[in-house]
């Protein structure tokens, strides 16, 4: 980067909030992607620390004058490489901008600065006593902004759906600088095309979302943690039909292969009390009040059983159920060691049991195994390719990821349900969608930064 | 339209399915909006009734090879001219293509043609017994493709949100006549930028919608209708929020002007029961058991008094509660005479009885009046100008118009928060938004629809 240009930068945010040197840059060029497929960041890279949309602005100005790419980093728990650079780049660290700008509840919304984390809402709806936020994305390091641009999913879409649902403005940076208020308080908008849908889930490659208005809801008081252990996964997979069918919405509908809830909670020195059974379903109900609570276990419950499954376990004590989360969200730390390439899949409810059959059959003509790690009630399926046992590469990585897609796409899936393109996927979307759609996302794109300064590399 | 062109579409659809003289075209050309400002159609236009998607594809083919205007007809239950040509156009009236391709109970979804009429929607879900789907914009002969395109609201937002919440899929066409499939029966889709969500709302200026994939749910089989009179309506208001804050969501929460709802019932031969008070709530509940129905309803009467409501009138008995919806969704006829221009703006629920109380004192200065209804819990307010009473509109319409968006611009509204921009609303758009924003929805519109065939003169 020319140095005017630097300097020029620079005298935006202010010599303290600007990273150059490698040392420093470093920890800001990559998210949670695997090390085996992570994009290679160009470490040329400098990092800023804008305070504000307008300082935003400015930067956006000199970036698109002199066609310098721009990589805004949120919490970076992304899993797909969406916040590495890969050419020369303003990276945009949001982490100064968690100003909550407004918790209000007249009108059940919170107003947020981008670079506030799910923990930091999380911590001030606490203090309020009755509110809550539902979507959670696993890591509460992430930020606001990157929920919004990337819609972030999670265990908790059965019930509350994804990000999308709950966000009813933004307002975002064009490459141009132009500031944008997009939606706003409003349950009902219908003015226009809806320029905001457009930029959740646009991963950063459109303009820069600066703050978000979000709806609050009020907390359900009451949960409980079920485990209901099948001896056959297509019962499992049927209960859960089963479930939804019946007017049920559990917060969340967890699957894991056995091996993996025993052998996580083995590695935190606990023990999995589902003894029974090859495939088994953990269910976490919220509800208004006790009541409904318990109505609703006594149907999931009943529907088990009628689905075959064993003796249902009940966790209701508040440090019963953690163990159980705790032993569903350290799964990872369990199997990461052998993951080469991990998944998002995600195909109709209905399709989940062949599906995940599909899968376990292809990799054993391979020699190998998969891990299945799935959102079951929302049909999000994650898997992985293993090492090999010498911890390297397999040769066979890349026929086995597009055989596995080529399984998905013929139950009508999609290669990502939550985790985005980002830069690991963008050969995979070509392959995925048909070039009429290539050519619209291609055309948006140049509508909204034509001179490619936005995140280039992602998506499309 | 060249006579060779005209065979060369006639030879697409055949002899029976296309309508040209005027006689035959004339019912083709307008939709719900009052005369006073309703669009002027160009009667060449020419109807075609295709039978499949196919069909429409070709016909596409056609059209933007010879920039030949293409408007959908859906049911035509629009209200801001959206389907009223007003080039040389080609009206594709989507009446033939009304199948309802697929209930899927396994994944609660239904695949539908997008000429199936919501009133077809909800009588085949009637064969179910135990399924429903939500969103009702009032009049059942809205068609599904009209409804995505339009993202129909409808009193029954409060609850379940609008058709963007129920849309899994759609199936489109292009100008050029390509065939996009959007998303599918996936809870979870992050693969690229969502166009679907960029139709939905694009009310028929960017592409055809030919199939939808419609979330369908269980049905809740217990509802009762309340009517709760209050003296003042800043109360009212008070105590909707205080539902909405309460975890309560009831179906409905409807407010007209009293004497609407007095007037309505009188020329309905019926009597309007709430005989105190000043402001009436109407409000539908909606639950899946007769607990959670006692429950809610108990808890909103002691909101509703605490925010000193007179005594809450039930409607628990079936024919009761179709009585009370009846007078809601048979004021206009009551009023529609004098109306000679009606409005849809919204703005958050907390400014709702600010906004109103304004709009009241408004008119007040132009010696007229206004009637107000509300789908208040989603801060949507219907209200209209008058008609002089020679009957001729009156020479301080527009100005009025203009000091009304001012005054919902002023609490953070918008223009539209169900009906839409159509044709009547453009110059209102472009008052409405920023240059930036404006500039972004043209170029979207020229990536699509780079002839501007789309429904000219809609949106933008």
């Amino acid at each position: 980067m020319k140095e005017s240009i630097f300097n020029a930068l620079k005298t935006i945010v202010g010599s303290d909030y600007v990273l150059r040197s490698k040392e420093q840059t470093i920890s800001y060029l990559y998210d949670e992607v695997e090390e085996a497929y992570r994009p290679k960041a160009n470490t040329d890279s400098i990092v800023m620390k804008p305070k504000n949309t307008q300082e935003i602005s400015k930067i956006m100005q000199i970036a698109n004058k002199n066609k310098i790419s721009v990589v805004v980093r949120g919490g970076a728990t992304g899993l797909c490489g969406g916040c590495t650079p890969i050419e020369e780049s303003i990276i945009l660290s949001m982490e100064r901008m968690n100003g909550i700008l407004e918790i209000d509840r007249k009108n059940m919304v919170a107003v947020l600065e981008a670079g506030v984390t799910l923990m930091d809402l999380l911590e001030e709806l606490e203090k309020y006593n009755d509110l809550s936020f539902p979507v959670h994305p696993g890591d509460e390091g992430a930020q606001m902004g990157g929920m919004a641009v990337t819609n972030a999913g999670g265990a908790r879409a059965v019930r509350h759906g994804v990000m999308r649902k709950h966000i009813m403005g933004v307002e975002a940076v064009l490459p141009s600088g132009e500031i944008l208020e997009l939606g706003g308080k409003l349950v009902k908008n219908n003015a226009g095309y809806n320029l905001m849908q457009l930029l959740l889930g646009s991963e950063g490659t459109l303009a820069i979302v600066t703050k978000v208005v979000l709806r609050i809801y009020p907390k359900d008081c009451y949960s409980a943690t079920m485990v209901a252990p099948f001896e056959n996964f297509e019962d499992a997979c049927q209960a859960v039909m089963d479930i939804l069918q019946s007017g049920n919405l559990p917060l969340a509908v967890e699957y894991m292969d056995k091996h993996l809830f025993v052998g996580t909670a083995e590695m935190l020195g606990l023990e999995w009390q589902a003894k029974k059974g090859q495939a088994d379903l953990l269910i976490i109900l919220s509800e208004k009040s006790e009541n409904q609570l318990y109505d609703a276990c006594r149907q999931i419950n009943s529907i088990c059983e009628k689905n075959h499954s064993y003796e249902t376990l009940y966790a209701g004590k508040e440090k019963e159920q953690q163990e159980l989360l705790l032993i569903r969200s350290q799964h990872y730390e369990y199997i990461k060691e052998n993951i080469c390439d991990s998944f998002d899949m995600a195909v109709p409810v209905s399709e989940v049991s062949a599906f995940i059959k599909d899968l376990k059959m292809l990799v054993k003509e391979y020699a190998t195994d998969t891990n299945v790690i799935a959102h079951i009630a929302d049909g999000n399926v994650h898997n992985d390719i293993l090492y090999l046992k010498d911890g390297s590469i397999p040769p066979y990585a890349l026929e086995l990821k597009n055989k596995m897609y080529d399984i998905c796409f013929s139950y009508g899936g999609t290669i990502t349900g939550e985790h985005g393109i980002g830069k690991i996927r963008v050969k995979d979307l070509i392959l995925h969608k048909s070039s009429a759609e290539l050519d619209l996302m291609r055309g948006i794109k140049k509508v909204f930064d034509p001179n490619n300064i936005m995140n280039p590399g992602t998506v499309i």
